[in-house]
């Protein structure tokens, strides 16, 4: 009797959640090669016109990649916006737009958003208002946006006066996440990318906090097998809380851990000076910290989050130029805060967050002063 | 035995619609003296914070006697706009963002629309993308912005290239229509709205549309129980339609009979020219004459449409410098072609319109040559 070794197909390796909205669920497909390969993209488009927006870094290295495995009986147009945080504004929308008008698309195209948070939320709000909304797919090409931003809707630009002030909630098409793409991050985008996957663990997940304090040097090397284990958790917890509460009006707020200290920090520090995930690193130890001195973690709890934010490579401290008052002027604004009564993020176990209104103010602002600044 | 005669309150010619949308559903309130009555207002606030968006023609008008109907402990702030047509675009709507930004307002804060439609668009566009979305109430003040805009969730601005391109579907916590503002409306306002009821009749009440040839005088001459229940048999006509197909997937397009042909006059000409209810008045008869062209209608029904129109004042011609060329560049842009197939509502029989994609090119191109010029 001869036994035939099984041998692995390429998508032996291929995952897909699904995020459960009624008629606005969606796939999300995680795994290597999935550019390039017309499976994935086909069957999600609105119509026979087709725009892919990215950056200038991300365009070399996948855009001939992603054109690949579109039909090739389609209308295609590609935008190539500048790079970074400080393009995520209105006036960057309004390019995407006027390129949208110039070329005659109508209600019944789509855009394919290839690239990080950044163009995924761009893209997603474009996508929003144009012509009152039309399809879109997320292919996002970071860490980041992987395991956060390019699942659950939320899309939008900043605007002088806060970050993510205009945006909708706008659900993708599809989600195309290929884990290949990961080869050309930077490190420090990586480590940012972390800072959500912790999250998770921290608001919702003890168990994968734990697998993510054993497997954290795994991660730092790009370990496919554990890259691709931390994307289909994280993606699945944030699909199961999006599924619940699709427009925030309660436990997706717990998925803010760490950004309301986070977004002050950015806001004060200038959009693209502190990456967004190094910002929220730093807020979800913020919010450790004050979670022990309103008793509920303890020490050693405190230590486990320090210990996993800097074995991300991610910053236990906040900018040595901000004051405790910096921090409250710019939290207030935050849009989480409702009827200005600051809303925090906090963890009453390791594992178990909860949406918090009432820190004394006196114990909030000796917190904020007492902090560690770098 | 006495008889204690009865006295009606100022509320006895109150009708109250319903637009049936689910957890979106909202009632439109239609009658007399409703502004200043907090009655009204009050219960559709989401929080404490309010804006009350205008004009400057209608704020000296009404804007005090919407703000006494706020209850006193509200955080109450008010924008006032240029008027017209040229003023619906994204430089508008950032005025009200950054109004709202300065003010600190947050995701609980509620948008009120006060005026035509050019302001329940803007604002509507204004609260759909603010925060990812925030209340927003319709208190519209002209005929047109009663019977058709403030009514459906169809916000948006123009765009240089295009009417109505950049755009959400954002359902109003509600609409207050207090027909008392009528009084002030300019005539030609009147006939522009009118246009709007007309379409009512042909494309989907054949009976509404015989009481309107009857009472069209009555309307013209601001007879208060004619305009309530034309009114109230169009929002009523409209919330049916809408609460059928929210995001125009099918019968909701029927609503734009007379808007392909309107919108490119209004395009050709640079908005604020024409009204958009003229524009609609002249695209209305164009559809009706070129039904008559495809077998569908008679020419006795023909006339009864151009008898109508006539009637409410409206232009029965198209501009002298728009050719034939011009109608047909402009209409291929419009939102509801689906890939750039050329959809035009007609009409089957009055009272019954239909989505129809197969009029031969050059039937109307013929068509379109032969239109009477003014």
């Amino acid at each position: 009797m001869t036994q035939s070794p099984e041998v692995p197909s390429s998508h032996d390796a291929l995952r897909t959640l699904r995020v459960a909205l009624g008629e606005r669920s969606y796939p999300i497909h995680i795994g290597p090669e999935l550019l390039g390969d017309s499976r994935w993209l086909t069957p999600h488009l609105a119509g026979r016109q087709v725009m892919v927006v990215t950056n200038e870094t991300v365009a070399p290295l996948y855009l001939e990649a992603l054109k690949r495995g579109l039909p090739d009986d389609l209308e295609v147009r590609e935008l190539v916006l500048p790079d970074g945080e400080a393009t995520k504004n209105l006036a960057s929308v309004e390019r995407i737009w006027d390129a949208l008008l110039a070329a005659g698309f109508n209600r019944r195209c789509t855009l394919i958003a290839l690239g990080g948070g950044v163009i995924g939320d761009m893209v997603g709000y474009a996508a929003a208002s144009y012509q009152r909304g039309v399809a879109f797919i997320q292919v996002p090409t970071t860490l980041l946006a992987q395991v956060d931003s390019s699942v659950g809707g939320k899309t939008g630009v900043n605007h002088p006066r806060g970050k993510n002030m205009i945006g909708a909630f706008w659900q993708p098409r599809a989600v195309l996440i290929d884990t290949d793409t990961l080869a050309s991050l930077p490190p420090r985008e990586l480590s940012a990318g972390l800072a959500e996957v912790i999250k998770y663990g921290l608001i919702r997940d003890a168990d994968f906090l734990s697998w993510l304090e054993e497997r954290m040097p795994a991660l730092r090397r790009l370990d496919a097998a554990a890259l691709t284990t931390a994307i289909e958790r994280s993606c699945s917890l944030k699909a199961e809380i999006v599924a619940e509460d699709e427009t925030e009006q309660g436990v997706r707020a717990l998925l803010n851990l760490g950004h309301t200290f986070g977004h002050a920090i950015e806001t004060h520090q200038g959009y693209g000076h502190w990456l967004h995930g190094e910002a929220v690193g730093a807020g979800m130890l913020m919010a450790a910290e004050l979670s022990h001195r309103l008793g509920w973690l303890a020490e050693a709890d405190v230590a486990r989050v320090r210990a996993i934010i800097e074995a991300a490579s991610l910053p236990l401290a906040v900018p040595a130029d901000m004051t405790a008052e910096d921090f409250l002027a710019l939290m207030r604004l935050d849009k989480k805060n409702l009827d200005a009564r600051l809303r925090l993020i906090l963890l009453r176990r390791l594992g178990d967050a909860c949406i918090h209104d009432e820190t004394p103010p006196e114990m909030l602002r000796e917190f904020l002063e007492a902090f560690p600044r770098r």
